[in-house]
């Protein structure tokens, strides 16, 4: 693919638009978009929104959006949806009501799909924030559906993660609570006019109070809000702001954005390395060596061995 | 470590212990361990039982026990716990439930952290049940609680996987339809006396009435209980085993045993041929990379063909 790189500094909606189903469809994640975007990146602020269904992420969604324009920042959103096998479908649930954005000129919604493809996630999620970096995009809000390691690699490719929950959400922080408490930066009870908010902050906070705090890490926080009618929202903003701040002084946002670059290369490296490793002739002995019963097997180490050796 | 061979081929608690130890504690997951047991696995049958907190997996899983006791099966059940990097504790939650088994020798329960270890649960967990396997256990449970990619992990390790949902679990049928889909060769609706269970019902069929039946391919069903009251437990035993025989009678049980076998061989030797390239040098030069400013940056893909030239 040809990448418009003029269309895309000049945030053109066409250069975008393709850049992006690059990212999405192309089975070679190759470093052609990296290498042309690399000298216009490092400058988006990313923001990762995650929870469980219900929680009212595309509500808060729309209310950082909100506050976002009315300080002249533009923002990208990037949905990242886990997609059925069979029908190839997205989920949009309650995306939709973010329509109210989608004929504003400063905002880009963009859905996209996981394919079930486990490792590339976090890379194209990153590739496609790239894209919105280098067209100018202030602000990347990353949007995804509390389902394990889509989550953790959503994290990876955000500055600041968010984690919403529901007063009812006791169950899932007890279940989930190793999970939500690597990636949350800040966690958020929404809907908090029902009852059992305070419960569930308390809960968290005990949580959280395990840790001993240190020097140069941020301590997550809890917040209540209530998207819907905007309680607790401006609190919101600013606290996200803080740790905007914080990651600017403390020189991680920087080093996040260095650690990403590294991690794409390190993995396309690997992604080489593999593929020049398993030739088809050790890929057949590999196949094959599990073809004999029981009694004529090789014992596996002798075929990692032989493997070696080949 | 010294692996007790014949200690585990004679079911000896200790033996078994110290090699589950191995399994969870080792960081080096070498080939030892597999080249030991290998000539001694594919009897154990591998069931994973999986789904959201508060369904009722573990009265489930105790349901499922008792059968199997009273058909004089051996049970190996395998907690997967996803683990606190902050405590360090397991969440065992209802899991304590499955005491009423402790005392009986037939059974042995053992609670695997997953460490934050993303790649390498599959692998433990497979290490874990083999040397159930080895010892002579007919039946291997995997327990988890469904958070993402443990479960992927754990489908993985499994020939069976049940995934356990309640009547009120509508809205999380939609949001993980795919992961769930994956993974499910029953799913099974519990606590089917409240409202709603034949809702969730014709929901989950529906979904799966998407899918074409093929040849070879087992069609997932849907099934309701009540674990409390051993109601439609029954049914689930016998479509379990109607599973497992249409596992036998394809050549997929097999198939599976050699697939986890091939899959950690190749997963031992990418290991290793990754560890063979980042040497320190590499690593440096990596690392360094970044180092520079924006102005003096290289550009990615000349690091990654130094890296490839080194």
């Amino acid at each position: 693919m040809k990448i418009d790189l003029d269309g895309i500094l000049n945030s053109r909606r066409l250069a975008i638009t393709r850049a992006l189903s690059f990212v999405e469809n192309s089975d070679d994640l190759d470093m052609a978009l990296t290498d042309a975007l690399f000298q216009h990146l490092g400058h988006a602020y990313r923001v990762g929104i995650t929870g469980p269904p219900g929680a009212g992420k595309s509500s808060l969604a729309d209310r950082m959006i909100e506050y976002w324009r009315s300080k002249d920042k533009r923002v990208a959103v990037i949905s990242v949806d886990p997609t059925s096998p069979f029908t190839g479908g997205a989920i949009l649930g309650d995306r939709v009501r973010m329509g109210q954005h989608y004929s504003d000129k400063g905002v880009f919604i963009r859905s996209m799909a996981t394919r079930g493809s486990q490792g590339g996630l976090a890379l194209r999620t990153q590739d496609a924030a790239d894209v919105f970096d280098a067209a100018g995009f202030d602000i990347i809000l990353y949007e995804t559906v509390g389902v394990g390691q889509v989550e953790l690699d959503v994290a990876q490719a955000a500055d600041t993660t968010l984690v919403v929950l529901v007063p009812e959400s006791g169950d899932d922080i007890q279940a989930m609570k190793a999970g939500l408490m690597e990636i949350a930066d800040l966690f958020v009870i929404n809907k908090a006019d029902r009852q059992g908010a305070n419960q569930a902050m308390v809960q968290i906070q005990s949580m959280l109070a395990m840790r001993h705090p240190e020097e140069g890490i941020w301590s997550p926080e809890v917040l209540k809000t209530n998207a819907l009618n905007a309680e607790g929202t401006a609190t919101l903003m600013e606290r996200l702001e803080a740790h905007q701040q914080f990651l600017l002084e403390q020189g991680i946002f920087r080093q996040n954005f260095k650690d990403r670059i590294i991690a794409k290369i390190r993995n396309h490296i690997d992604q080489h390395v593999m593929d020049q490793f398993w030739t088809a002739e050790k890929t057949d002995v590999l196949n094959g060596s599990m073809a004999k019963d029981d009694a004529g097997r090789i014992i596996p180490g002798q075929i990692v061995k032989k493997l070696l050796q080949l």
